[in-house]
């Protein structure tokens, strides 16, 4: 094979990127990330033979790009990119895989920022960035709301007058990449189980849960935005719709709120020590204490809700950064949910190996990969 | 005994009363309401021998008390009002009991009042009414907020910046004198089911849930408003955050806000038909279906929560209107609960039976009454 296959997953501040060889499951030639596009961008790469950092000229996500692609270069040794795979944050009601880009389509995506103000417009830029660096070159999007589209209704919409559902007031769900990664992981090598009412709890600096039936998504935790559910590292989680109304009459505009919500809340807000749950777990601070267990206490709040949306639970598998490496967290959020047949082997918990159950329902730590999603997707579009 | 109680339920444009003789567990007389506040002012009685209802004169809450007084004084007989129990929806942080009322009392409860803007000021406008009806009576403030005060922190906060908690932005939980009386009840009559982990749904034109751990609440559906968790007649219980932010950008104020949370969502929004669930079981339209669709599956996902949230179920309650009478929405409610070993005996519910399980955890439907815990928290205080 002597043709490539990049996916970007392009932030605020960051481009990640993903280097393939295609094929129908492509391998990973690299990966890496631009972070800190501004004044201070750095490029760091991963080939395989551990990481390396180097400070880029990287104003803004074009220039960023053109960063990245002079450090494939070398890998590509002269072969073509045969298409370029973009995660877009949010498909809309109507998207239920991936697709190819085209104007038509790049100005829906837009028409549907205002659903995810902190996320869409900076995906666009990616791929506004990447179709001019590589204007020969198919670009495909995947979206992270495609995996929860076949939703009961009831999952789908809140209780608000219909004429709110109509205008895209759904509760879209999010995380869909990893999702299906995992769901994909557990059809190959853990068959039996995927078959069942599986919960996959994805924790990491966001976090959701889905509740999927062999396979397929039936619930979510997140909704509309990628604030609802789980507290996550900065954001909130769900919150009462009376504190927002009461933030409003106190003064508080969109901009504060969405300040407030996304960016000061979650575990920083709890803890006032820092949003990440590593720093957490290793504080002495009583604050940090209480931001663990508030965490750990939704997250069984969340398993117990979605296990009576299954109408019962068969599997429950663990991933994202805190999912996979944060054995406290998994453990303590098991602690009273042994009526759901949950209990952890402490032993296989502390070493992060993949199956941590000693109780009847299996529990499972699975690394998640997002970009290997993009990267087949974009391979089966081609 | 010679000495009356006096119950008071201001609403905001409704009275509801209770007449009681003092005693340990007094002894109801009469109950009622003056409904319609304003040009359409009616009162309803019922001393035990059926309702009557007649127009009355009550163009504010004064007028209305007024009309009650004149409704009771046959009843009294020239018996003195020992004390007046108020129902007050919000009792703040620190009170987690009834208390005396006093000029002091009065002015801090004036403070809650942006914390329960559509409830407090119209109970605030019973107790003045009753003062300067009563100038040397007793008057006591009964708390929905108070039974809910002995939560673990975790079920107390938002994950919010520690200084929102500190200002009163908290998980509050209501339908406290609801829940009060049903532990009571199960307290008296099921005793062994009244020491473990019970969850009381208290569903009616205001729904809530509450876990409650040997009679003592230690979670609830509700947090800081009367808005959050289930679906109500005209509220729309839990909402992404992030809607009310896209709500806010698109130019609704708190007002607004309000308006469509409060009045114009939950079952009346969702089906566009009636806010009144006796309504949407008798309708054939599929919209009136969604409705109760989305309830049932809402109640099933908030009783898995505090399953989770307790640690293991061992008692189910259903008060309330729709707890008590609507046999459709406990059924369906409890259909995906099998695996918290909750399932339903289909004769013994739709008899609306005291005990409706017919699998190992006890189903009870419980009448509830609020006016009876204000009337004794009176008389204890007297």
């Amino acid at each position: 094979m002597s043709r490539a296959i990049l996916t970007l997953n392009a932030g605020s501040s960051s481009i990640k990127f993903g280097l393939y060889r295609e094929g129908d499951d492509p391998v990973e030639e690299a990966r890496g990330q631009v972070d800190g596009i501004g004044p201070d961008a750095a490029l760091v790469l991963d080939t395989g033979e551990g990481e390396t950092r180097a400070a880029v000229a990287a104003p803004d996500h074009q220039a960023a790009l053109a960063a990245i692609i002079a450090a494939l270069k070398p890998l590509l040794a002269g072969d073509e990119i045969a298409g370029i795979g973009h995660r877009v944050v949010h498909g809309g009601p109507y998207l239920d895989g991936p697709r190819h880009l085209d104007d038509d389509l790049i100005a829906y995506l837009k028409t549907l920022s205002p659903l995810a103000p902190l996320h869409q417009p900076h995906n666009l830029a990616g791929i506004s960035a990447a179709r001019a660096a590589f204007p020969g070159a198919p670009q495909i999007a995947c979206f992270d709301t495609a995996f929860h589209r076949g939703h009961p209704w009831v999952n789908d919409t809140f209780a608000l007058p219909r004429r709110f559902h109509d205008q895209g007031v759904r509760r879209y769900g999010f995380h869909g990449l990893s999702y299906d990664f995992i769901t994909s992981k557990l059809k190959q090598d853990f068959s039996s189980i995927s078959q069942g009412n599986v919960i996959i709890s994805h924790l990491g600096n966001g976090s959701s849960l889905c509740a999927t039936k062999n396979g397929v998504s039936v619930d979510s935790t997140m909704g509309f935005s990628a604030l609802d559910g789980m507290p996550m590292g900065t954001r909130s989680g769900q919150i009462d719709p009376g504190v927002l109304i009461y933030l409003v009459d106190a003064g508080y505009d969109a901009a504060a709120l969405t300040k407030l919500l996304y960016k000061e809340s979650g575990l920083k807000g709890l803890s006032g020590i820092s949003h990440d749950m590593r720093s957490l777990l290793a504080s002495a601070d009583p604050r940090a204490e209480q931001a663990v267990a508030y965490f750990t206490s939704r997250l069984a709040r969340e398993i117990g809700a979605l296990a009576a949306s299954l109408g019962g639970l068969d599997a429950l598998v663990f991933t994202g950064g805190i999912g996979e490496h944060a054995a406290p967290i998994r453990a303590r959020a098991l602690e009273k949910l042994g009526f759901l047949g949950l209990s952890v082997d402490a032993k296989a918990n502390a070493a992060n190996a993949t199956r941590i159950e000693s109780g009847p329902v299996p529990i499972l730590v699975l690394p998640t990969d997002e970009e290997r999603v993009i990267a087949r997707a974009t391979a089966a579009l081609l």
